[in-house]
């Protein structure tokens, strides 16, 4: 018989009548003739709220106390849709991530999961018991509760679909789909029916909220197909697949940050270690360097180097290297707040050439100026003043998704 | 090394400002040479809380589900406390009921416990850990989560005193200890340094709230030394512990119930199988029946029986007794709620007479009538006018204790 995995977000999970909504939903794929495996997260709120307690007990909470405390959220929702399942006259059972033996690491509160126990999960399926997961949370070797950092139902969802060869994990949030941008900023956005796994976690790392960049590298590595999909309607959503040989699609996705700032050294004399100098400090103070351009330059000779970090950092960015400029006897520092990055994300430019070029003339013939450029197998992203952003995400839209006829 | 259990109650646990006290208690017992094992409620109004959540699922929560979902109560307890006493720098680790193995039966919402696991817990100690143990539940045998019903932590506590050989059991409420009678009505009663097991249970059977009755049969079987404590000041509590063969204690406790009514069936032709007849549907009907008093009659003759029902449930006991009295062909029905019960309470019972004799004769002495009587091994009940009752309750503090010189 075939199996699906559904996970429910805490947003959709947010009150007793969205579990009961949820428990429907359950009980629906059930009748269509499936084994369903039911992941939960938190109710809306409940983790932040545990994570308070915490932190009202220890300034710096221990690792293994909060993980018990924080794994109660799971606990309790899935309590609530198992009984609001049987209360429907369905069977179920609830399972926790000791009963089920989630085996995982002991890196408290972001453990990784080693193993999942599946046998008295598949007898249970097999007695016609809907399962209903606690997302979230694992045990180690010693028994120790762990939890697996946020997104972590995300993974619990895909280890299971894995090591119980589901059909699909349907991913279930407040949105329905993946678009080809961000619908606010372009009305002729339209959901993507699929997407491959590579272009999902591009996507997710430059911003696109959907589900945990760690649960899809999983998922690719598993073979699992991902189906995102909202929970509030019954629309299908996006699926994320293996990616197809034959496909014609270049772009999938026009994307948008503004939550960048730009730092750029100027004059610095271009020696071995150079890079290190600059980057180490930001990383000791968890500042996010986003991408890095260093212009050309031959040895022995000066160069200049830009990066970019989230905008909320870069006072103290510009502050530590301020500090650092008499060591690497550079000639100054400068800062930009008012920029913006946009990417355009699409498998079909591992096998496509022009791609870059193309994009650099639509944005020409605008008559705008790109500051920086980046390029990753299936991303280019450049750099743009800020207030050119959303027409850039538009004018990309119009010229590799719209006239390509990918909709 | 002496190992000590405190158990500490919903309200003593109210915020997480009294999870702090209780940590900084904890450690005092530690660093006075004590090993410490600390069982731990749910905060004050969770458990209510999840029942409300539960309710809001089904009709009728499935029994195995509440379990999981009522044990995330003290499994956030249990991980605030441990958080906060890391935080003041002591070695301390949680269990919970599937971690320590308290392993019961499949009875949920009221599982009784089969057997403490206590091995990894003595290991724990025995390197200098404080142990924080989640109170009110278990797991069955086939891993389920069970929970011990109201009053659970209290057995928790005294089974994990009783399988670690504690040198006590202290039990920590909002209370200081049991008082030879309520303050509030008598005040000149006097908080008892101790009393028996035996009394402890008659006194909660009557009424006096301080721990739950199956806890104090547990350590009397157990021989476990109690210690009921309020949270809320350093003061030694009350002691309940094994009867002391020359206490010359005659009666420790004046108690009283307002919470009672009576209903009294006149002319009932007494043949076999009169009682059950008339009990039978009150226990169907969930209605606790409480003293029971027949006339002395002649077999084939007519009798009366009274009887006392809470309060609040005399209308529906009265209802259901008018339509059997066609069937018993009895005289009729009459009701009094203006009706109290008052008791004294005393191990000296079993081996003193006249106590009986002396306290009708104190009542005499006051002008005041007695309805009804009911006596056991340490208890004699008598039920007197409502508005005599805290008079009642005066007059034999003075008689028994005041000027016995047992405070």
């Amino acid at each position: 018989m075939a199996l699906i995995v559904q996970k429910y977000g805490g947003t959709v999970a947010g009150s007793p009548k969205r579990i009961r909504d949820i428990a429907e939903r359950v009980i629906a794929t059930q009748e269509m003739g499936y084994q369903v495996v039911v992941v939960m997260s938190a109710m809306e709120g409940e983790t932040d709220r545990l994570l308070g307690l915490a932190k009202s007990m220890a300034g710096t909470p221990d690792g293994r106390e909060q993980d018990v405390l924080l794994s109660a959220g799971e606990q309790v929702s899935v309590a609530m849709l198992a009984l609001a399942i049987k209360g429907m006259g369905y069977k179920v059972r609830s399972w926790l991530g000791h009963q089920i033996r989630i085996l995982t690491d002991n890196d408290f509160g972001r453990a990784r999961i080693i193993q999942v126990g599946s046998e008295d999960l598949k007898r249970s399926l097999k007695r016609g018991d809907i399962a209903v997961v606690a997302g979230f949370q694992g045990i180690d070797r010693d028994g120790n509760i762990t939890t697996l950092g946020r997104g972590g139902s995300d993974t619990t969802a895909v280890a299971l679909a894995s090591a119980l060869k589901a059909e699909f994990c349907e991913i279930y949030t407040q949105v329905d789909g993946i678009y080809t941008a961000d619908p606010k900023l372009c009305p002729r956005a339209k959901k993507l029916d699929r997407v491959s796994y590579e272009e999902m976690m591009e996507m997710i790392s430059l911003g696109v909220g959907a589900m945990h960049i760690n649960a899809v590298d999983l998922a690719m590595k598993g073979n699992v197909p991902l189906h995102l999909r909202s929970g509030f309607t019954p629309w299908e959503g996006t699926k994320v697949i293996k990616e197809e040989k034959d496909s014609d699609v270049v772009v999938s996705r026009v994307t948008s940050d503004r939550n960048q700032a730009r730092i750029t050294i100027t004059r610095v004399p271009d020696k071995p270690g150079l890079a290190a100098k600059i980057f180490t400090p930001l990383v000791k103070a968890n500042i996010i360097v986003d991408m890095i351009v260093q212009t050309n330059s031959e040895k022995g000779t000066y160069t200049d180097v830009s990066f970019t970090v989230p905008k909320d950092g870069y006072e103290k960015a510009e502050s530590l290297i301020k500090e650092i400029i008499p060591k690497i006897d550079s000639g100054g520092v400068s800062c930009d707040p008012e920029i913006a990055k946009v990417s355009i994300i699409g498998r079909g430019m591992r096998t496509r050439t022009g791609i870059a070029a193309k994009m650099f003339q639509v944005l020409a013939n605008e008559g705008i100026n790109i500051e920086m450029i980046s390029t990753s197998e299936i991303t280019i992203s450049v750099v743009v003043r800020e207030k050119y952003a959303s027409k850039v995400v538009r004018v990309l839209h119009d010229a590799f998704i719209e006239k390509q006829g990918n909709l």
